[in-house]
Formats: C-alpha cells, structure tokens, sequence
C-alpha cells in the first residue's frame, strides 16, 4: 500500500464529472487537476464548477497541459462517445505517464471499430507505462455481472439483455447524440446519410464474447426512434419536445460468434416520464434452459461515476497499454481510501 | 494450454455427483474414479449408477484409495456438508496431490467455524502441491454477483439477501439436515440442545466480507422452522410429511464489521409446493441509495453442478492450499473443453 494519496485529474467537469469529482474526495483522493471546455467553467475553481460546496485550491483549466503534470495517477475523461474525438485527450494523458479511464463508449471495447487508433493509443501506454481503461455502468451491469451468471452456464445457446436509461440525465452532448428532438423525418434522414454510430451496445456485446473467448462471425445493428406521445421538456437540451418528435432510440446489436452462441442487446435511451427507471435485464439460454438476472431502478448516472471511481485502483495497478476489462480483475467495492488498493512496489 | 484432457474423480455420486458426472463428460473430461458409500452403487459402472446411458467404464468404489492413483487432476467431492465429516476425504485426496472443488458448505469460509481443521487442510494441500476450494450455487449467486453489484456502490450500509432452495432436490442428507419431518416440538427440542448449526449462511456471508475486506465484529443467527400447512410428500425422504410438521427452515445470519457495513442473508431451504421456483434477491444500500439484483427460476440444483464443473480449471491453475473464493478469479462460462482453460506449465 501507498503511503500516499492517489492524484486525480477531473478531465471533463459535466454532469459525470462533477459527480466523480465528489466521489473522490470522499475516498481520499487529491484531485490535482481539472479540465473543461465551457469558458463559463474554465478559470474557476473546481469546487465551485462541480457545486462540491467548498473550494478545492483547483482551477479548472481550458488547456490539459496546464493540468497535468509528473506524477498524476490517474486521469478520469468524461467527454464525449468516440474514440476519433477522444485521441488527443487520451494520447495527452498517456505521454504525461497518466493512466486514463474513460466513460467514452467505444474504448470499452475498441478493437474493432477503431482498432488502428486503439493499438495507437496501446502504443502510447505501453512507452509511457500508463494504462487507459474504459468503465461506467456498463463495467458492473452490463459486463461483470452478465459474464459472472454465465459463470453459471454449462453450455450458452444466446445470451439476450434489455436495458433502458434516461437520456436527459447525461448532459447535452448525450442527448444529441440519441437525436432528441428530431422529427422523425430528420431522424430518418441522419440514419440514412450517416448510418447509425456503433454506440455501447456493439462494444458491450464484443468485450464480453471477448471475456469469454468467443469470436464474432457477424454483428447485427438495429435502431428504431422514440417517439413523444405529448408535449415534453428536456432538462438536457433545455427545451421542449413537440409530440410526435424524438425522444430517443432504442439500439440493438446481435452478435453471432463462430463458436455459436448469440449475443444480443437492446439498449432504450430516451427521455422518461414520470415514474420511470432504468432497469437491466439478462437471459441466459442454454443448459440450463433459462439463468435470469434483472436489476431494477438502477440509479445509472451515479453508478456510472461510482464504477470509474471503484476502478482507480486496478488500473493503477494493471500493465500498461489500451486495456478492456477482461483483462482486468472484477469490480470490487473499496470501503477504504482508494490508495489502500493499490498493489505494493516490488509486492507480489 | 495442456494438450491432455483433465483426469477427474467423482467422489460421491449422489444426486449431485451423478449431474456432475454428466457434466464432465460433456466438457472433455476424463473420468478416472468414481467413489460411494452405498452398497447399491459399490461395484456397479458410473454410468450405470449415474444414469448416464452409457458404460464408462470406471467402477464405483467404497474405498476411496482403490480410485485415487498419481496425476489425477481434481476430485469433485459432494459427501457431506460438514468440515469435520469431510476432513478425511479431503485429506486423502491432497495427500495424493489431487485438487479439490467440494459443494461442503462450511469449507467456503472455515476460517471461523473449523479454523484448525482448515489450518490442517491447508498445510495439507501446501504440502502435496493441491488447492481445497468449496464452490456451488453460492458460488455465482451469493458470493460472486453480490460482490460485484457491491462494485456499484460508493459506500455500503447494509448487504440484505434472500434466498430460497428446494430441500427435496438435493437427497436424504440434505433433507434430513434442514429436519423435515420433525415435530414442531423435536425441531425446538433438537435446535435447544444441539442449537443451531452454522450452515452456509453464515459461510456466505464471512465469504463476502472477507472479498471486500471487511472484519467480521458480530455474527447474529436465527432460524425457524417452515411447517406444512397439508399432509405432504417428500421425493428426498420418500416419505409422507404429517401437516404441521417441519418441511424446511428459515436460515439467517446478520454479520456485522468493525469497518461499519451489516451484511444479513435469510435462506428458506423447505419443500417446494407446485409453481415455487427458487429465487435469489440482494439489496444494497447505502450511496447510491439502493442497488437491486434479483434472480428467478434459478436451477439452484443444476447450476451447484455447472459451477463446480465450471471452476475445474481456476482451481488447478490455483496456489496450493486451502483456498476461499475470493482468492479466484471470477467464474467464467467455459465454452470449450475444460483442459483449454488450464495454465501453460511455465507460461505467464
């Protein structure tokens, strides 16, 4: 164990990690940096930005270079969904000798959809012996605990999942990024020009065939809009929705593997009404005939920022380079300052 | 990756053993052994004892040395549910440098209730190059899910589970150990002089601290009996249960830790009636406030099988020693013949 505390960059102070960077200070972690975008966030404290109610002695800064120096632990990268936008920030990070670990979706699970960046970025870890980790309810819920009930499992026909999530909770960018607000016109006519992105989904279903050694033969998208039924409000976009427009998608992926089993997912993000949760739902069909997992009122804004926080210390601890979490051990809870996970120098 | 199958004993071809049996077979498994007490199986060939619809050629002995020879693997031993019973049996099979995967309840955390006899079996494995690991149902579902739900929290509170079993599925011994059949009058009677035994319960739970780290400060049982509420049947006892008699207990145990966290786990082990299934159900509190994983229908029978066969390979690429769970990796689905899974001698 470390005598000292961990050192935190907050690289991205939106709603994820304003929440992470409370998160931290309560598991005896220094924040030493933060990063933003925003001019109405650069140049103030972080304390103040992320409403911790106290400063920090932190500036949010709108230049990473000026937050990160020797000696960073660990940086936490909350902003935005793709890799191609994210390279910079990581690549910053990693040349600082920083490990990363990310929120952004496709680093979950990046070698097929980004591979040339991905070994670019593997490449840089390993020069700099820093490692880049992506995490975020997708770690715990979507990943261990389904991967941990086939455990369970003597032979795996398909594996089917269904999740829902509240896509006013995670800022604009994200809203956007599910097309609120689009008549179904534009929707249509965005998916037609651009496709639809591979988004969790894919990655979800790739890092867990990967965990469990099979290999996909063909994958299989499908996305359908959303649609307001009335008059709506996004706390996200700050404005309404006229009935009839988008209020998110639901994304599907199936994913065949060579081996045989099937692995499909449905991810619902969209706007909720009240009394809404998000919930979580796996069948593993087989031998046994059926292994069911449901997780209900799942609070996944928050356990979004608790896994990143809960895995400090194993990405810390891991070899350097672009890692999924296959390669990792599982999420455990750390009832302790973070520091006291952190595997000796020179220790076994 | 050895390019040999693993060489397995069945030690004890009960209602489970015969499932696992079949199990290993299908997962490239060479059986080697096969033991039993009853005279009606002493002689005959597993498969025929087993039900497994072909001769293997392996007769079924009473004297475990006459099965055991040099460069078995692993003895998947299901005889009992106690460590003082099992002692000799695991002995004999660590002496003879053979692993050990045991459904025995109390050996998933015997530091507590049998520290000397696991002290011994330790040494024992150490000495003879052999680990000693208890899985089963509460393997996946009470120990290795939990622990993961706990990785989405930010700070746990209390751990509260619930769990139910059919005590008809699992043979005579098991039956017999939850008292079906008893007077309401012998159960109090047996509970005030014998009390009650630690069985799983509290194992599971001393499991679960121990993964997280925590330090048992208290440990609270409780237990009560089931009744029949008609004139009943019992396929594990072949016998009528009387209404008002014992046809199972409610089996509790509430942990606390001098770090602050409770963890509590009510089982209900009792004769199902028509359309119960068994369930599995785990609350965390604490930040975030609430964290629920809830399991239906599980093949509680089954998947103690699936488990046990599944964890084949984690506990012969294991240390020597008597080892708990938490000192695994985390169950994974095996979609390949069993020996795939194992080490290379050497490797990394």
């Amino acid at each position: 164990m470390t005598a000292r505390p961990i050192r935190a960059i907050v690289y991205g102070v939106g709603a994820m990690g304003s929440i992470m960077a409370r998160l931290l200070l309560e598991k005896g972690v220094e924040i030493v940096g933060a990063v933003a975008r925003s001019p109405g966030k650069v140049g103030r404290d972080l304390g103040d930005v992320a409403e911790l109610g106290r400063a920090t002695g932190v500036v949010v800064e709108a230049d990473a270079r000026r937050a990160l120096s020797t000696g960073d632990d660990v940086a936490l990268v909350s902003v935005s969904s793709y890799l191609s936008v994210m390279r910079d920030h990581f690549l910053l990070c990693l040349e600082h000798g920083c490990n990363v670990i990310t929120i952004e979706e496709e680093s979950l699970w990046p070698w097929s959809t980004a591979r040339e960046l991905a070994e670019e970025l593997d490449r840089a870890g390993r020069a700099h012996n820093a490692s880049l980790v992506a995490s975020g309810a997708q770690d715990v819920f979507w990943l261990n605990l389904v991967s941990c009930l086939m455990g369970a499992a003597h032979r795996v026909d398909t594996v089917e999942g269904r999740c829902s999530w509240n896509a006013d909770d995670y800022g604009p960018e994200v809203a956007r990024h599910v097309r609120v607000g689009d008549t179904p016109e534009e929707f249509d006519s965005y998916v037609a020009e651009h496709g639809w992105p591979d988004f969790v989904v894919r990655a979800t279903l790739e890092a867990l065939a990967a965990d469990v050694e099979l290999t996909p033969s063909s994958v299989t998208p499908s996305v359908r809009p959303v649609l307001a039924q009335t008059d709506r409000w996004s706390r996200a976009l700050g404005r309404p929705i006229s009935a009839g427009c988008v209020v998110g998608v639901v994304d599907g992926v199936t994913l065949a593997t060579r081996e045989g089993p099937t692995l499909s997912f449905e991810m619902a993000g969209r706007l909720y009404e009240e009394g809404d949760t998000d919930m979580n739902e796996w069948v593993v069909r087989g031998h046994p005939s059926e292994l069911h997992l449901r997780n209900d009122r799942v609070p996944t804004r928050l356990i979004t920022c608790t896994s990143v926080v809960n895995r400090i210390p194993d990405v810390i601890n891991a070899e350097p380079g672009f890692l999924t979490l296959d390669r990792l051990p599982r999420l455990r809870y750390r009832h302790f300052p973070l520091h006291h996970y952190l595997a000796r120098p020179g220790g076994p």
